[in-house]
Parts: structure tokens; sequence; C-alpha cells
């Protein structure tokens, strides 16, 4: 469904098991005929073989893969928003599960594209997508090849900030009402030189000292939140508390 | 070492392979001698028996449960604390995962306690602490049987704050800097009618509409984010963006 209604895929067919009640598939049958896509009903043991597995639920889609979006692509989306460009850059992100949920806060946080290293891609984008719960496919895809996309990006006015523990400014200090990249690395080796060497600046989360260091996706939220306020208190500043 | 360090479990033994490098674990056996905890060197395999598997990296304690604070306790607790009580109550966490991050978000984020109902006791305590990262054996947990606990606690002056998908007032208007406990219910079915009914008052995370709501791990981030943020700014307003 969200695949279907985000229209970056492009469809061959959709194979619904002839043991699905229409009621359940009726969603899929109305916005597949609205995009004009093929609805083949086919045995359920001819859906299992093709999604190698039983979780498909009775219906599966023959599709292109999610596309990435070039860095012209990227330089028009950017163009075309009426609010201040917010980007998240991620670095080390360990499986694909965690990548998912990034994906799914950035998108409910207000991310409009996220800018992702190429080993990224080799993540099973199936274990990207369950996590994300859509965002996978709505969520514009940027691959980064190396830092001069970063660099063209700051000449168009947008900051860089890289996510760094143990840095003093804090991400409540920072100005993330500004257009902006988040560069956020993993938890092993953080944000990578190449990526801290094109940096306008650093903020850190300031977590308790004898804590643990946060997750990826975690840190993500926390800072992506902290974006969320400061944008929406300018909007509306009489409502701070 | 985190087990041995938080002191609240009771070690019988440890046991360290005998193939393990004594520098490897080294850390371990100054510790346990600090501890008075008896270390015996066993054979590799009788270690993988024991361990049900062999990912335990050549050290394993036999040792009492991870203890759950009483009511009473909790009591003692907010007494002492130095600043105001911030607690994070759980309900419907689907997997210990899950469970696991958030408790390491929370810790990192100061959060001096979390209230769990009982069914959450029994996820695999194993699966619940990889994740969290030493937090799981760090973090005051405490057994909620029923809401007359949480009435015990509002009692005390502490407010309680549900965390409810589209209600007016959002986290950022709520003044988090009191001694609060905030609920947080699973992505299924949010908060329980009864929690719901001895809350203060409901806060709700302002997320794009068009987007898929968040997992309880990453909303439970964005929230004690904002609790970090104004209670940090209390102490140093001028720190303030």
């Amino acid at each position: 469904m969200a695949a279907l209604a985000a229209r970056q895929r492009r469809f061959q067919v959709i194979l619904i098991s002839q043991s699905a009640h229409d009621e359940k598939v009726q969603d899929v049958l109305e916005l597949a005929a609205e995009r004009n896509v093929p609805v083949r009903r086919v045995d359920r043991q001819e859906l299992d073989a093709l999604a190698h597995g039983t979780t498909h639920g009775g219906v599966l889609a023959i599709a292109s893969p999610k596309p990435r979006l070039s860095s012209d692509q990227l330089l028009h989306l950017i163009d075309a928003l009426s609010e201040p460009a917010l980007l998240l850059l991620l670095e080390g992100v360990e499986d694909a599960r965690n990548l998912g949920f990034t994906l799914r806060t950035a998108e409910a946080m207000g991310v409009h594209a996220m800018l992702i290293k190429k080993h990224l891609w080799d993540f099973d984008p199936v274990e990207i997508a369950r996590p994300a719960s859509g965002a996978y496919e709505r969520l514009p895809l940027v691959q980064i090849e190396d830092v001069q996309a970063l660099r063209q990006l700051r000449q168009r006015g947008i900051q860089l900030l890289g996510c760094l523990a143990g840095v003093k400014r804090t991400l409540y200090e920072a100005d993330l009402t500004r257009p902006s990249i988040l560069a956020i690395g993993g938890e092993k080796r953080g944000l990578s030189g190449a990526v801290r060497a094109v940096c306008d600046g650093f903020i850190t989360i300031p977590s308790k000292p004898s804590a643990a260091s946060l997750s990826l996706s975690h840190a993500a939220a926390i800072i992506l939140g902290e974006v969320r306020r400061q944008r929406l208190m300018q909007q509306a500043p009489n409502a701070n508390a």
C-alpha cells in the first residue's frame, strides 16, 4: 500500500492469493486500479514460492526497486521546498532494522531526504522496509558517493552539523531552524574523518556521563525531536513552555 | 562487567574459560576480587554448555536475577534524589529488544527508575540486556501491579503525564522540569484505560500527519530528550539557543 501510494516504484503486476478475502485486499485493489497496475489472482503456493516465505499476507507486487535520487534531483527537491531543508546523513549503520527505524522517525520529524553512503544499499530492502512502516517507500533516499556532494549542498547555504560525543556545544544550543544536514555516525566508529572535515560545526547530546552511548537510531530521534521543536516554536513562538 | 559494577545482583561465582587470555579478562578479574566474588577457570566446553551457546566471550557468572524494586524502595529512592524525579512507565512493549533500547536511552537521559507492568518481566533478560548495553544492570526497575502504586506517587507531588497521539498539548508545551512520571504505551494499543484514568494530563509528539506512528522506543527517546533539554536549560538558562 505504501509503495503504491508513494508512486516511486514502477509496478509490473500485483499478485493476490486466491484464498485472500476481497474485503481484506479492497484497499490494494482500489489503489491498483487508480494507478493502472494489473492485478492477478494466483495460487497461495505460487505466492509462497515467489515471496521466499509465508509472511506476505496474500499480496505480492512485482516492481522496480525503490529508486535513489541523484544529486541533481536532490537539488531540485530542495529548491521546491516551502520550508528550510532538513536532511539526515547516516554513516556506519550496523543493521537494516536500525536503518528502517531511523527512516520512520526521520519522516515523522519532517526530514525531507536521507543521504546514505553506498555500502548501506547492500542491506536487504525487506528488512529495512518492515520497521520503517511505509517511510522507506515515501522518504527520498540519496546515495552519497563522496563528500563533494556535501560541499555542493553547503554552497547552497545548508549548514552541515556533525553529531559527536564529547564536543562542547549541545544540540539545544545550535540553530536548527536553518537549512541543515545532520550527520550521525554509527555506535562503533562515529563519523568518518572525511565527513568531519567538511562539517560546519559539531553538536552533542548531553547524556549522563555514567551511561552507555545511545544507539544511532535513538540519537537520531533525540536530535530530530529538537529540530522539530525549534521549527514549530519559530512558527508559533507563544506556544513555548 | 556492568552487572558486577552495578552491585544489584548477588554473585555466586564467575567462570572463565581456560583458553581466555588474561589481558582480555583483566577488568573482570580485578572487579571480582574487589567484590569478593570467587573466580574459577573451566573448560571452554563446560562454559558453552552452561551458557546455551558460544557467544559468551569466555566469561559467565552464576548470579541472582536482576532485582526489582518494591514500591517502598522506590519511595526511598525518590526521597533521596537531589533533583526532581523522572520516572518512565511503559505499557505494551512488544519485544525484549525494544525494551532494552528504551532502558539504554532512559539511563542516558537521566531517568531514575523504570516502572514496568508485570507481563514485561516474561521477556528473556539476555535479550533485554544486550541492546541495553549495561543500562539493564544499572537502572532501577519497579514492577507495577496496579494503578494504586501510581496514585501513591501522584500523592507525593509527582505529575503523571500520558503520551498519546492526537491530543492538543505537545510535549514542548508541558513543564517537564517538575517531578514526573511519563507513561508511554505500545504501538498497537497505546496506553491502557486504567493508566489514562489516573493521568494528570496528556502530551503528544507533533509528528508530520502523513507519517507512520513512531515506535515506542523512539517516541520515548524524543520525549526524554525534551525532558533533558528543559532540565539542563533550567540549570543554565543562558545556554539556551
